[in-house]
């Protein structure tokens, strides 16, 4: 009996969803949900529904796992507490600070209605949370550090695009190289957030801009770059769409520490190389989907994150084949 | 209220795991069980009994989990399932080929007297084993690579010590670098055992022993060194003490694969480099002995790997704590 998954918004995101449901075998698109108008929508799958966002509670009991595929600021503190009241859910919720909030909002929403929800699914939240816990428990006594890039930063990307005279931009997120190479060493250095990571921005200015005033605006502005080293490159539309077409991401998670005595000092890191980081999320958030409706099947439910799936439920192999093949 | 560990053999692991509950401020050292004279034996960790193997059921009720520091060969095969009727249990049982028919009979012992059993608790098997399932989940379309050393293998050293005229040796497993350039490119070659490790030994002659005769002894070796490249170098006993008196290892999962339609490739790399082979692992069995008491208080039984345990249960922090810090 296949995994029935919904896909609820259809952006990179649930394009990416779609694709990753094709590539295993043990799961099947049941429909698509979107707040635009459904014709208006063409999907790959043929003969799945694609239907309007309000209907979902229609498909209840042909869905087993609806995937949100809707942004972290907005969507899905509202749509995973909503839905998890009628399916057993996977989201992508990946705004750190909020997690705990969110987490009981869906625990709440998934135990009332008997269902399981795995949120901030993915790889930071996600596979990156699953390293630094395995890696702390295996090295108690050590440092944890997390490096992203060379990579696009969609927030950040966005964050450039809404100042003034910006007609399009991205941002690439690059660790510096000597950081990386001391934490490798596992000479365990304190890092400030300038120390760990530079901040590249390509922008397409509209006409007449005042790219002094934008580079002046980008660099200051708190949170986001005025705490990092940033470089401004200012780019045609036509070097945009040729140049930086695609969303490549990754970053790694490195922990050094000593066991016993203090004698003995190991290292454990963890790499992505990601050509897509909406492809490589929206196959993982499939993998998760597997795990939820085990989860369900157990007759267990409530919310759930990366951390309390266990890895044997995200194959599509069983125990007895995972004992045999990949212990 | 501290998981209370018992160790049963206090060779190399016994005494890792010793220096690893110090580590663990949730963990206490109960007893430690030795088929040694109890008297021969120093422990670090005062006020803790030693005691005699045959003495451990005395101790039910008071140990939660039993750690198992003895051999593959022929040690845990009998032991885990004798140990599992008295205790939750945990070992590090690594010969890939055998685990299915150990998971059975531990299964079957765990099972009936209601203990928790986690076998084959350490790297590889063990951590390497969670990163082939967690990056095959995420890659179902994909090619897996796992590199050991460079690093002391203990099964290929000892097989050199029983060829005649050896008074001591050890053997050093080293990744190809250009098969593992291959792989971290992505280019997913297909490589034979002697493209992706070479084997150098070290080896102390007895006195008038015939070197060539050793050398040729160990190229030959059937499954150990005939399939490989292998290097022989003859030392002293003091050069042997002066430079290969650890136990260093370490190696690396690679998975490399395609999403979605084809068109982006993804790498997924897991490294380990380990000052202290029996160091790590040891405290990889503690991290495996939380999780197997956590087990046990829910109620469950039965036979466990590192693929069925939960992230979260491997670490000391609450799972709010988990959310709220490392997710």
């Amino acid at each position: 009996m296949k995994t029935r998954i919904g896909i609820y918004g259809y952006g990179n995101l649930g394009k990416g969803v779609e694709t990753a449901i094709l590539q295993n075998p043990d799961t099947e698109l049941a429909a698509v949900f979107t707040r635009r108008d459904p014709a208006t929508l063409t999907i790959k799958t043929s003969g799945v529904p694609v239907c309007r966002a309000e209907d979902a509670a229609k498909f209840q009991g042909k869905i087993d796992v609806m995937i949100l595929c809707g942004g972290s600021a907005t969507d899905l503190p509202v749509q995973t507490p909503a839905l998890a009241a009628l399916f057993s859910v996977v989201d992508s919720f990946d705004t750190h600070a909020k997690i705990p909030q969110h987490f009981a909002a869906v625990d709440a929403a998934a135990k009332a209605a008997g269902n399981i929800a795995v949120i901030s699914v993915g790889w930071d939240p996600g596979l990156f949370s699953v390293q630094r816990v395995l890696a702390g428990a295996a090295l108690p006594e050590g440092k944890d550090y997390t490096f992203w890039g060379k990579g696009v930063s969609q927030g950040h990307s966005d964050a450039i695009r809404r100042i003034k005279g910006v007609a399009d931009a991205k941002q690439y997120t690059v660790p510096v190289p000597t950081a990386l190479e001391a934490v490798r060493r596992g000479d365990m250095p304190e890092l400030t957030a300038r120390q760990k990571h530079t901040r590249e921005c390509f922008v397409v200015p509209e006409e007449g801009a005042d790219r002094a005033q934008i580079e002046r605006e980008i660099k200051e502005m708190p949170n986001y770059f005025a705490d990092y080293d940033t470089t401004v490159h200012f780019i045609s539309a036509e070097e945009m769409r040729r140049d930086h077409a695609e969303m490549p991401h990754g970053g790694c998670v490195i922990r050094s520490g000593v066991t016993g005595d203090g004698k003995y000092r190991h290292t454990i890191e963890y790499d992505l190389t990601l050509a897509s980081n909406p492809a490589f999320t929206s196959s993982v958030l499939v993998a998760y989907a597997r795990a939820a409706k085990r989860l369900a099947d157990r007759g267990e439910s409530g919310c759930r994150t990366a951390l309390d799936i266990a890895p044997a439920l995200l194959s599509p192999l069983s125990p007895e084949e995972l004992r045999a093949k990949l212990l």
